[in-house]
């Protein structure tokens, strides 16, 4: 009996990756990695991007956690079809996961895919899905030296949003400093300082996002 | 060529584990694993730990962290023994990390060994380091449904500190449910409410910490 032994496990993942690709472009659907630490407002931030585009894009949500449904019940809400995939453990989304996922969800009638990653500042960074774009929600109360101890996190995001700016007068947080941190590691970053409370910077977020998907 | 095929990787940490416990032993270490998302206040938690133990008790530190050694510069500053390790990607410390950081800490001259883990709120609850408690320290800004969605780290906690208690008036976020979520999965946990910004409840845990370092 021969014994496999996957060696690769990463390149594994870029497969799968690429399948799902495949099906999104087929299907037209462009697709976001929203990742981010445990309670930096990455439901929040989707809450409030669906919101914002009702009545011009079509959204989707995938909702990754290691368990419960919390997220997608909050989502289904909105309207919008919704399914949550529990890791049961894992400290990721992998493009396996999201493969399994895509198939209960009806995606010739979504344009823009919201997938929600796993609460996480390492691993996520290390596994495609298949997405156009890699969002990181940062947040204020975590400090702004967080570039510095997850670098491959902030090096890989195509747009670092600073959620919880509502906090900045009560935090010693200072918004230019991380900004330049952040640049430093990875200089294509887009930023948007905003809150999910209060909806300040919001609207930026969502124009932009509006342009990518139309682009 | 016989082909080793490490098939029980949490077997072999436990081994590893089992000898840090025993080394920890023969020197009368306290030994205490702490754990958070990235930005919870696991360094200030320490700072301040360190700060009243001053006089009563010898305190050494591990600083653990993918990259960067901030955290250990910050806390050599308070005059104790502390030993950066950095993980280089992997999202947890192990016990074999955990043992090679040892060989450069005077084992002799600390009574308590005060470990900070990589900020992730998954994987280090998988892994043991030979401690004698393990502490997680969770945050306000983080929400207080976060014990639904990482329940195995507020299964494994023997202690949970609820910091950040200064930002309350400006979150929802209820202590009272989130002290009852966590007693409903794990009945056994010590909560202690405190704000390393501001001192409030702080001494309630150091005490506690000084009974069972002399316990």
């Amino acid at each position: 009996m021969e014994i496999k032994v996957i060696k690769d496990i990463m390149g594994a993942n870029e497969q799968i990756a690429q399948k799902n690709r495949q099906l999104f472009d087929r299907h037209k659907v462009f697709v976001v990695n929203v990742m981010a630490s445990p309670g930096a407002g990455k439901t929040s931030l989707i809450l409030e991007t669906i919101r914002r585009l009702k009545g011009k894009v079509k959204v989707g949500v995938v909702e990754g956690d290691i368990s419960s449904s919390l997220d997608a019940e909050a989502i289904s809400k909105e309207d919008v079809p919704v399914v949550q995939i529990n890791t049961g453990g894992e400290c990721h989304l992998d493009a396996n996961m999201t493969s399994t996922a895509l198939g209960s969800l009806p995606l010739e009638d979504i344009e823009l895919l919201l997938i929600e990653n796993v609460g996480n500042l390492v691993c996520p960074a290390e596994f495609k899905l298949g997405e156009d774009r890699r969002v990181l929600v940062s947040s204020t109360p975590e400090g702004d030296d967080k570039p510095f101890k997850y670098p491959l996190m902030f090096h890989e995001a195509d747009v670092v949003l600073i959620n919880k700016i509502d906090l900045l007068p009560y935090l010693k947080f200072d918004v230019d400093a991380f900004a330049k941190t952040i640049k430093g590691i990875n200089q294509k970053a887009k930023i948007f300082p905003l809150s999910c409370t209060t909806g300040e910077g919001v609207d930026q977020w969502v124009d932009w996002l509006l342009g990518q998907v139309r682009g």
